[in-house]
């Protein structure tokens, strides 16, 4: 791109593409990817300034996808505001921004759903059913329609991360995969757009996702050997220090495949997800730990 | 491609990619895509031959793929000849022929699955449940891979061109899919890889098929209404003519939406489907009519 840096926001499919075959055209670096649902905070902007480090024409997608949202979820009143993310956009150095509409995306009731058997029947799966297909489907559609060579997830949605990358492998979707890390508030709390619906006193109790993730990171690093009941107990019981807390789940499995253990022997990588409820807010975050090398 | 035709046979995604890739790279012509489970007959000869019309490069497939397959289907006896397939490809055009290994394509077990719901509730999707499941996943799976302009499929498959359109409107593939028109020996009997598994009896008994659905034709042009009944009691009583055909289904639905009606008033386009099963041996066949312009 120009070293004096226009960004352009397209709002159909088909211009998408032609601008994108265009670049194709005419240059041969790699396409980078980022898909969102908009409301962009600082987690956003690294993935664009990662994918500005690697690729040569830097897409960003805006949609809030109805489909992975469930029946009394808060698809309606999921935060939106277009304009500072497109500043936000700009400032991390994003060249296209895709920003359909639902009508643009399903033009008529969707009749193909991508799902993802195995590792979408625990944590998110399991408590938000349907979520994951909506997720491999927008995900699949939106690959299809900007053919990126690399595609940066956060990893704040570790599950949506696996899924995805089974999801490439499984399909030969020919998209390198950038798993980024989770970034955080100064006093801990994993960024997420959801974050602006809590209440003062909810924001200051919601700190007790992130110390309970430390307080097992620090816990594992201490043991050679532990079980996963040790240590949901100690992340379980930390949360419920706070008053306003409501666990929907808080889980230890291996990853990325996502799969119950029991003691820790033999197992070489580990997540400790979780997802709490503040009021109508599900917060969720995790940690993953190499156990071996 | 060169006047002088070579066809190159090709058994690794990595190397058809990147031969693909590159003829992207020296051509502007389009892609064409025909992808088959082999044992090629003359339907399959049309599809390429069309596909050499129409296209710069023509890639044809040839894979048995395994997931279309139900438990206790033909999946293993299912008839395959290699060296008469390259023969039939060279001669009808083919630029690249990708037969790839079982473990080529599915290298891991998958767990993605790509289904598409309504248009797979009847026919060969009620009577082989899963089928579509696993043409829609490998075709999906081959479309990343080949990434065509275009995909030619053969209508005597009605049912899996309705169901791969409604796909790759769904999931923004980008491929024109091409309906081809069925292909019949002289007697009638539309070209199958199957019709091999035929005795002697069984083939001259299965003239029922395209019997039942000329006089289906007949019957449909010289009224001006009809109801889908008296359209299959005909269909099915001319079948059960053939003491060794056993009706899997005989029905009159929309086409492409395959939905069910009682009566011809208001219906623009309609399919006359069959499946007939001759002792272990399952035969498809089908007539697409525009009832109004």
């Amino acid at each position: 791109m120009n070293t004096i840096h226009t960004m352009e926001v397209i709002h159909s499919i088909a211009d998408l593409r032609s601008r994108i075959k265009e670049y194709r055209r005419n240059n041969d670096e790699s396409v980078g990817f980022v898909p969102t649902m908009g409301f962009l905070h600082e987690g956003h902007a690294s993935l664009l300034r990662k994918a500005r480090s690697q690729s040569g024409l830097v897409v960003l997608s805006i949609f809030v996808n109805p489909i992975q949202f469930g029946p009394g979820e808060d698809f309606e009143r999921y935060p939106r505001n277009a304009e500072r993310d497109l500043q936000v956009a700009e400032a991390a150095g994003a060249d296209l921004v895709f920003m359909p509409s639902v009508s643009e995306m399903y033009p008529t009731p969707i009749r193909t759903n991508v799902s993802v058997t195995g590792l979408t029947s625990r944590l998110c799966g399991a408590s938000r059913p349907g979520h994951f297909d909506g997720v491999a489907t927008v995900v699949s559609k939106l690959f299809h329609i900007v053919q990126p060579d690399q595609a940066f997830f956060g990893l704040k949605d570790a599950q949506q991360v696996a899924v995805i990358e089974q999801m490439v492998k499984d399909l030969n979707l020919g998209v390198e995969v950038v798993p980024c890390p989770t970034l955080r508030e100064k006093d801990g709390l994993a960024m997420s757009s959801r974050n602006v619906y809590l209440t003062e006193e909810e924001r200051k109790q919601a700190l007790v996702l992130s110390q309970s993730l430390d307080k097992a990171k620090e816990f594992v690093q201490s043991r050679i050997n532990f079980t996963t009941n040790e240590l949901e107990s100690l992340v379980s019981s930390h949360i419920a220090t706070a008053p306003l807390a409501v666990i929907d789940y808080a889980q230890v499995l291996t990853f990325p495949t996502l799969e119950p253990f029991e003691n820790s022997h033999h197992i070489d990588s580990i997540i400790i997800a979780l997802a709490v409820k503040f009021g109508k807010t599900r917060l969720i975050d995790n940690v993953i730990i190499q156990l071996r090398k």
